[in-house]
């Protein structure tokens, strides 16, 4: 049972490019602070930071749009080379109306136009003139929580998630949502335990990954690249080795609004 | 732009049943541990708790479905004094099927069953062998709110969210939801703002009042009765008196999912 926690940005990251050491970043930004990784941490990586460090930049000029992507482009009135990129992100359209794209990811969640960010989306060292660019998602968010995971805890106690904001059917705004995890369950199955009358609890599944996605939202504000890495200490959780982002992810034979 | 916030459950909290005052049974509670309802918290309370301390109890063998609860009880498979429960306190259905009634609130949210619970839901004074009991939603949760927040603060400087947990399509497991709001604005509108290259940021209304709301049921777990109250510090907000759970409700014909 959590009574207490705490979340704070990780101050002064730099502007990040690809191939940077996200992990030494954190590391070392937090050592300025007298701060380290701790035991029982769980780190929050936006995956806006993931994707920069990953290099996960397209320039938009460079895209050749297919015969589908223009078809679809005309539909919602987009951007023929960003539909294009949505296309080869994606396993499906969700819903598509004019400016509006929603499609099922090749990471199994859905998401407005795959996730891919056309906001501070440039590289560093971006060429004057150039773009304008665009950022995938990263490549495998489980895969890059579990090294970053390593990296700061070799002994894996501790745990990351990288998060994404996603638009919601029938609420207003965004929240932010696991799109990576490493070493905690990102669900919790309380099914089994006794109320406080001795019934057994419903509706006691709760998506806890989602949970902490977005309490380090909230902490992370909107631009996401001036505080892309949130700690959270007080979170009781067993470590896992085995822990995905794809636990979150409802299989579309299960859901009434496929 | 927040860089730390803590949250804590408040401690000792007694069953609530109806009449009880909820406002003084917390500012006691925190005033056994030493503190007290600070400027500028957020005081984060579960629907149930709400709910009990209002008195909206049900007792199922006391209900009697109509012809309409009847057959769509037959549908979904469900109890149909439960269904009629349902139907009571919705303005329609989203969506049904064998053991599953999502209905459109009369509060402007969409949730499975309308929210109410089966769980810890007896009211303190239960006769034995009466039951089972239904707790529907809080009936004004906003109003609530904002008679908490007054009693907390005449002067208003806190804001208090009215917290359920909801169901989402696509994604497996529950989050907090705000279905009341009081002293702050609930969506975070960043439109306008200029992000780290000088472009106008897009995807930038954020549900602040979602993410504490899921940050406070991390907090307060799922058996919510037991620490039904979290107070959240560290939250920058400009006190409101026009704040409302509606701003976070997307209306039917903007939602593609509808």
């Amino acid at each position: 049972m959590i009574t207490r926690l705490e979340a704070f940005a990780v101050p002064g990251l730099p502007i990040v490019g690809a191939g940077d050491d996200l992990a030494a970043l954190v590391t070392g930004a937090l050592a300025a602070s007298g701060d380290a990784p701790r035991r029982g941490d769980v780190l929050m990586v936006t995956s806006k930071i993931v994707a920069r460090a990953e290099g996960r930049f397209a320039e938009l000029s460079r895209v050749t749009p297919s015969a589908a992507a223009l078809e679809l482009a005309r539909e919602v009135e987009g951007d023929p080379r960003l539909v294009e990129l949505v296309l080869s992100e994606s396993t499906g359209v969700s819903r598509k109306r004019r400016g509006a794209l929603v499609v099922r990811h090749r990471l199994g969640f859905v998401t407005a136009n795959a996730g891919i960010d056309l906001s501070n989306s440039a590289p560093p060292d971006a060429a004057p003139g150039s773009g304008p660019w665009a950022l995938l998602l990263p490549r495998d968010p489980d895969a890059s929580a579990e090294r970053l995971r390593r990296a700061w805890r070799p002994d894996g106690a501790l745990a990351v998630i990288v998060t994404d904001s996603f638009g919601r059917p029938f609420r207003v705004g965004t929240v932010g949502a696991a799109i990576g995890v490493a070493g905690l369950r990102p669900v919790v199955d309380h099914r089994g335990e006794l109320d406080l009358f001795g019934r057994t609890l419903e509706h006691t599944i709760a998506a806890r990954a989602d949970q902490l996605a977005a309490l380090s939202d909230l902490v992370a504000g909107q631009s996401s690249d001036r505080q892309p890495v949130v700690v959270v200490r007080g979170v009781e959780f067993a470590p896992v080795d085995d822990a995905s982002a794809r636990e979150l992810c409802r299989p579309l034979d299960g859901d009434l609004y496929a």
